[in-house]
């Protein structure tokens, strides 16, 4: 009998994660952001890897929902080019599940000693990273000991939800996000429920992943969670960046999976698939909409009822499932994938 | 006899076309920036493809040689999402070869609503781009008729290069930046005189591409030229960021391209060069520098005497002539790849 893997465990847990932190920060978030608030006019975030995805997020989320505009650091400048960039006006946010990798830690540090405030949001509240920052916001997880990091996402999308309502104050708001455990819950079961379809996947050998707008960033890291766990290249766009030059690598049977959620990026959404079928590539949706699920040769449905400003959160779950279950078929090790450590510390 | 193709003259003249774009551009670029430095704190880039890849160029050149952060715009938060963010602090620039894209242009006009300087670096003085902008900066490059563009990204290099001198000052970068039109025609004959190592790349089905820093740019604008002209997926990482999971797809006789230029990014570079030889993939070195070629399986050497932050420019030739090389082996349509047309306008 096969022994359950952490992955799974961990793939499984994430309802009650984004539960624990959200009791645990949401009372506070409100009262710890005000004082900031007046003190920037951006932020700026560092991030690598998966963390670098849930930036991506966020990126749309205080964008749209708060008006702020949001600057993904290149770490490098601070760490090899050891350069100081003139940081008024931003607000530094760190993410990172271990708070260890130097390059991340030196763009805190960088703000830090320009006088410009500073948040951290990791799973180590005595890392190097949390050391740097004037506020820690907590990913609460518990240890991840799966090498793919799956509910340090999630717990950090979660977290940056609460940062986004925290600079609004929209009440409405936090309460959609407290709505998440339950709908994460949801959708893991509709994707366990169907997930004997992942076998039509078992001999692909490089995908692609299209998501535009906040789902850009569950594109990004399914193709990640995929490649990682699979060893399998796979490429992932932005639908508007994909017409813009890729287009032309889709060819017959191209898998391609395209994150398509009820809101204002559905149509063009919509009219990418219609063209990827067009020039015949295999086209999954993972999605909340029935036309959306119609149009494709393969449906990972996700629950409908989630705003899209919340759906990365979901809708990345059956991605995971997709990364896990194929290795699983594959007969690879789920935990530690080849190759990859947890923690990469990069300069 | 087969008749010489847009692409191909194209690439041959952009010596010819950046030395049009400085002498058009270079004696009024500090007086029509310095009114403009004293109101803005950070640079606001829009652009899609091709010029989103100079873009990222100015991500390093901005930070690290003005001290100016620079965030690269999520377009669809103005059109799609039709959102307002408070740009206060922002300089905003657009970057488009036909100054057609409405995605890139819906930055410019809602940083001109806000009362935000704005600064279009374009082909077509008479786009809607430019109309956008307090100041146009043309490419000079004349009509670009091959779909993939070759000498509008390099004269976008060049000039962002004139840009960054503008703002910084510094009468040695002007020099440096001088010398280009001449280092590109070397760069271009090196290339061409040992162009017969394509033939080595004539099965490649898939391939990346690494750079970091400066040249991170490079990497994905040699993706994005290969994959164009020749139907044929490419993955590009900055080195930071594939070591935080992709890596695991390497595997005996994967094709990695890459640009590894003498600089603070040269170490590491080596470093990521001798991981992927370790896991057996067959390294193609894209480099100024000895140690980085002898370490290669294949190497497309670049002349030496190019300063890393002006490297972009050179760099990339090697991969402009590989995609189009490998496209005519193939018997592909250099100037009109399957699926793609000159002007892609997104929404």
């Amino acid at each position: 009998m096969m022994t359950t893997s952490h992955l799974e465990q961990e793939i499984l847990e994430q309802p009650e994660a984004v539960q624990r932190l959200l009791d645990a920060e949401k009372s506070t978030i409100r009262s710890a952001l005000a004082p900031l608030r007046p003190h920037f006019d951006y932020v700026l975030i560092a991030a690598r890897g998966t963390s670098d995805n849930a930036a991506r997020y966020a990126q749309y989320l205080l964008q749209n929902r708060c008006a702020i505009p949001v600057m993904l650091a290149a770490p490098s400048v601070f760490s090899i080019y050891a350069q100081k960039p003139d940081l008024r006006g931003a607000l530094a946010v760190g993410i990172s599940q271990s708070g260890q990798s130097p390059d991340v830690v030196s763009v805190l540090a960088a703000a830090r000693e320009q006088g410009r405030p500073t948040l951290a949001l990791t799973n180590d509240l005595a890392s190097p990273l949390a050391a740097q920052a004037d506020l820690v916001l907590g990913l609460h997880t518990g240890p991840e000991l799966a090498v793919a990091a799956t509910k340090t996402y999630t717990a950090s999308l979660a977290a940056l939800a609460l940062l986004s309502y925290g600079l609004s104050g929209n009440r409405a708001d936090l309460q959609s996000i407290e709505r998440l455990p339950e709908m994460l819950e949801a959708t893991l079961q509709a994707t366990l429920a169907r997930s004997e379809l992942i076998e039509r996947y078992r001999f692909m050998n490089l995908g692609l992943t299209i998501g535009r707008g906040y789902n850009y960033a569950t594109a990004c890291e399914i193709a990640l969670k995929v490649m990682e766990l699979n060893s399998l290249a796979m490429l992932s766009y932005s639908s508007a960046d994909f017409l813009h030059g890729p287009v032309g690598i889709l060819r017959k049977d191209f898998p391609v999976f395209v994150v398509a959620h009820s809101g204002p990026m559905l149509e063009p959404t919509l009219q990418m698939m219609r063209q990827c079928r067009k020039l015949g590539a295999d086209v999954t949706a993972i999605s909340d909409s029935r036309k959306a699920l119609a149009l494709a040769d393969a449906a990972l449905e996700v629950p409908a009822g989630v705003p899209e400003w919340l759906s990365p959160l979901t809708d990345v779950l059956p991605g995971q499932v997709l990364g896990w279950k194929l290795a699983e078929l594959r007969g690879l090790d789920v935990d530690q994938p080849k190759g990859l450590s947890k923690v990469t510390e990069t300069l």
